[in-house]
């Protein structure tokens, strides 16, 4: 069951779909339960909170390690997306995943590869505009981990919480049998987001990055208070563009659960942003409780 | 496990998702292998052909019965498409069918569904190019059957040969775990391929529509004795239009795995046809075996 890359003391290592398929029907047949954790490596505490979910939902956690080129555009970060495999499988170990499931780009998209997924309504819109092709690309591979694995559960982070709704609908969409977790944003002390693109960070860069973070926070307090959505939303996307960012994709409050826009706190919204510094797209998300009556 | 609409005496009948996965998760619990027969109703001896071919291939065969919305056009005939479902609960009895799946349109497509499967290639020209949305519609509500039964085997009928591709090549691509099964076409003794669309057909059309099986079967040995491929399609061409079809969608020779179009037969070729007699859309197509050098 090693795949072609187990190693005697070593988290095992596979890299094709039959080698996935077998190893997690020998856990079935004991009577075993599984989570998956897709990643695209260069693992962070964050990635390995997602596992620690995984491991008290299921008695195995399988960690998918894929870069997968057609999510990212022509001109996106795809050639120097941060690589460390041999760290990312210590790490994985020390948390006490099971298995690195670690498909090749000829293991996935083989020579003659002709089928696309898409899902309109909550890609629309902030990373969905920003990258057209992402959200497709991701509901592919996704579709592809989960129906090569066939997990009971699977679990993804909310810093990425439209890709989180995308994933949840077309699961549910096309009746993909396993169960989507969400877990919570891990930060830094200084409540930055913890995200493998945060190494494209100079230390100058490093240094302001966290406004973001304290924006959000600022004016989700600010909601809170009974400030206009209007308002509180352009001093934010201010404050971030005077900190340094160069460029703000977007920042914009959602419902919760369609990300639909809302102008008013009178439903559980989602304050989301994504801003550009230095060579970095950095995203974030807050949750925006119910407010007061406007 | 009779999901609402079982009687005693009479093949059962489900219509819920939750439903058909229970009743299916019992036999897998006493290790018995399923396929799956998914059909748009309407029942004639060429889907109980393919009951049969699934029962030769595992214990437990279920059929689905679903009128697929999405995969007709706004001036298609999804209004006018015969349905007979008390029929067709007899016939899958006598043929030895153990379960009949049919779902409503609000099971299969709640409010918020927002999920599509494309596919290239495969799906490109032929009944792609006359009925753009069919291929999209087809790979989304197979897919969901697959996933809502999970299956050993799927079957489908070669009568629609270009549809068989498409499945076979979004189920590989998808990494959906299930083996897609082709069965040849069955015909009337004079030869015309069974097709629910058949109904459609008024006595006297109904007299003129084995012209298309024998215009193909003339093709074929033309294109054997070493016959042009140009040429003889054209020939082909007007002679079922002097036979009384109103409307030629295509009438292609075709490399019988890509679809790509063959000019010479140096390879296997499938010939493929759409023609239009009153109402009815008929299509049918034929093996083209390696012809001799030309």
């Amino acid at each position: 069951m090693t795949g072609g890359g187990g190693t005697v003391g070593q988290l095992n290592v596979i890299r094709t779909v039959d080698g996935v398929r077998a190893a997690i029907a020998g856990w079935r047949r004991a009577g075993e339960t599984v989570a998956l954790i897709p990643t695209m490596g260069y693992l962070h505490e964050g990635h390995l909170a997602l596992v620690d979910h995984g491991r008290r939902l299921c008695q195995r956690t399988v960690a998918s390690l894929f870069v997968n080129p057609i999510q990212f555009g022509p001109t996106e970060d795809l050639d120097r997306y941060p690589r460390d495999e041999a760290g990312d499988r210590n790490k994985l170990q020390a948390a006490g995943c099971d298995l690195l499931y670690a498909p090749t780009v000829a293991e996935m998209y083989p020579p003659g590869f002709a089928t696309g997924i898409s899902v309109t309504g909550v890609s629309g819109g902030l990373c969905g505009a920003a990258r057209p092709q992402m959200f497709g690309g991701v509901a592919t591979v996704v579709t592809k981990l989960l129906l090569q694995t066939l997990p009971d559960v699977a679990v993804f982070g909310e810093k990425d919480y439209q890709q989180v709704l995308v994933i949840r609908r077309f699961v549910r969409d096309l009746d993909i049998p396993v169960r989507i977790e969400g877990a919570p944003t891990v930060r830094e002390a200084d409540g930055l987001a913890l995200s493998s693109r945060n190494s494209y960070l100079t230390a100058a860069e490093r240094g302001q990055a966290p406004v973001l973070f304290q924006t959000l926070t600022e004016a989700v307090g600010r909601l809170q208070e009974g400030g206009e959505v209007g308002p509180v939303l352009a001093e934010a996307r201010a404050r971030i563009l005077a900190a340094g960012f160069s460029k703000l994709d977007y920042l914009e409050l959602r419902d919760a659960e369609t990300l639909e826009p809302l102008e008013r706190t009178d439903r559980p919204g989602r304050l989301l942003v994504a801003a550009w510094l230095g060579r970095a797209r950095l995203i974030d998300n807050v949750a925006v409780p119910e407010g007061k009556a406007q």
